[in-house]
């Protein structure tokens, strides 16, 4: 399971403080955290910080890649802002997002042809949301063939079928599970990712909720996983969902992980 | 999901000590507390105390039937214990257990036909605890072929897969959930059932393994399960995967529980 942490994310108050203050030591601090309990890569979001977007991913990138060699994923809905930073991360970036739409693809095209990238493809087209698991599917087909066309190799791809909230649908969480699984089944090679935050909207005890999809999306193949690392509670069953299903040979990371006392009761 | 308190068992040293002093008290106060937070079913075992199993079996079924009106599983790998204790319970019992091995499963016949009862059947025979699925799933077929041949309606069956530990084999959770998966393909309408505490056998935070193994469990299709209905952890993970796999509609059962403050964060 790749592991990108979430928390570099101006949408939260803290985030923001530090970055409209150029407090870097808060960032460092933040991203070494992350880094030291398992995030694979970091997720850097300025979105809600529109009029000073790129410069302020710019200035995120380099004093994150200052404190710790990591790599980045660069989480943006606006094509510029990708063009304009995905080329100045050290490491082979994930670029956040693409989808189906005829026009944000379009103009995504020039910023993955920079340079090799991992994809982080939103399975939605114009209709938006998909209504049913087929859309999914039928988008997530729709994507790999069309970025494959460009070159991008499948394990590049990650799909990301889109979780709804449980609290307007019923059966949303038995539909991401089920778009996770198709999408592996249809497209071997291809990679699926998914936030988690989505499922649990408007419910209490969030957390719970998110994850105990996750330990279920794991189970139905799930690839990736935008997390706070520093969740002990998202992280221990992430862990024991890893020894479960057999991904964790001798039981090595989750005693490590009960010996380092990273383990909730 | 069938919930079966499995507290009453001489085996837990407060348990044996009040049925060594004849306790009421202490087995009603325990029985009312389990039956409040959702058990539908309550596990009898005095297993450990061969020489008076039968007597204390007798004393527990009075005591609990004194306290609450609730359905009993009667629990004992003596085909004797079992034919006594049958008949005495009001309603209808769970029988716990019969397998596979010949010599076994003909001791149990005339246990099972002195009343309609739900049957736990272990899938196991004379070769002892299954190497594989296959064994399995061919155990389970028998298993159900012999108790329809008897009479007894395949939704009074629940096949127990025998989940092993991960401590000595790394894949036993992934054989348990495909052989739960599989009991339910080939033999539609039997149940499934499975105690938890074997999968994390010898590692620590025990807890936390068992109930991310319910989670994926009940997401493989299992009926039922053997737990502590008072452990707050596993029965907040049991309300939100049941939220999650789209068996909670409205997500009333999961904020009821939140509003009864009996949902950990």
């Amino acid at each position: 399971m790749l592991i990108i942490g979430e928390r570099i994310n101006t949408s939260r108050r803290q985030v923001n403080e530090a970055v409209e203050k150029r407090d870097a030591a808060f960032i460092q601090t933040d991203v070494r955290a992350q880094v030291e309990i398992g995030a694979h890569l970091i997720d850097v979001n300025a979105s809600s910080r529109s009029r000073s977007e790129l410069a302020d991913l710019l200035w995120l990138i380099e004093v994150i890649e200052e404190a710790v060699p990591v790599r980045l994923s660069l989480d943006s809905s606006d094509p510029h802002c990708l063009r304009e930073t995905v080329r100045r991360v050290r490491e082979i970036p994930m670029v956040n997002s693409i989808t189906a739409e005829k026009v944000r693809f379009e103009k995504m095209v020039p910023v993955i042809q920079q340079r090799e990238c991992d994809i982080v493809a939103l399975c939605m087209d114009e209709r938006g949301i998909p209504k049913n698991v087929d859309q999914v599917i039928e988008n997530a087909e729709k994507l790999t063939k069309d970025l494959e066309g460009l070159g991008v190799s499948r394990e590049r791809i990650y799909l990301d079928p889109l979780i709804q909230a449980l609290s307007t649908n019923t059966e949303a969480g038995l539909m991401g599970l089920e778009a996770i699984e198709r999408i592996h089944q249809k497209l071997p090679g291809v990679k699926t990712i998914c936030g988690l935050s989505n499922i649990s909207f408007s419910l209490p005890k969030r957390s719970l909720v998110n994850r105990t999809f996750l330990a279920l999306a794991m189970r139905a193949g799930l690839s990736g996983a935008l997390v706070d690392p520093l969740d002990r509670n998202l992280m221990s069953v992430l862990k024991a969902t890893a020894l479960v299903l057999g991904q964790d040979q001798y039981c090595r990371d989750y005693i490590r992980a009960y010996r380092e006392g990273r383990l909730e009761s």
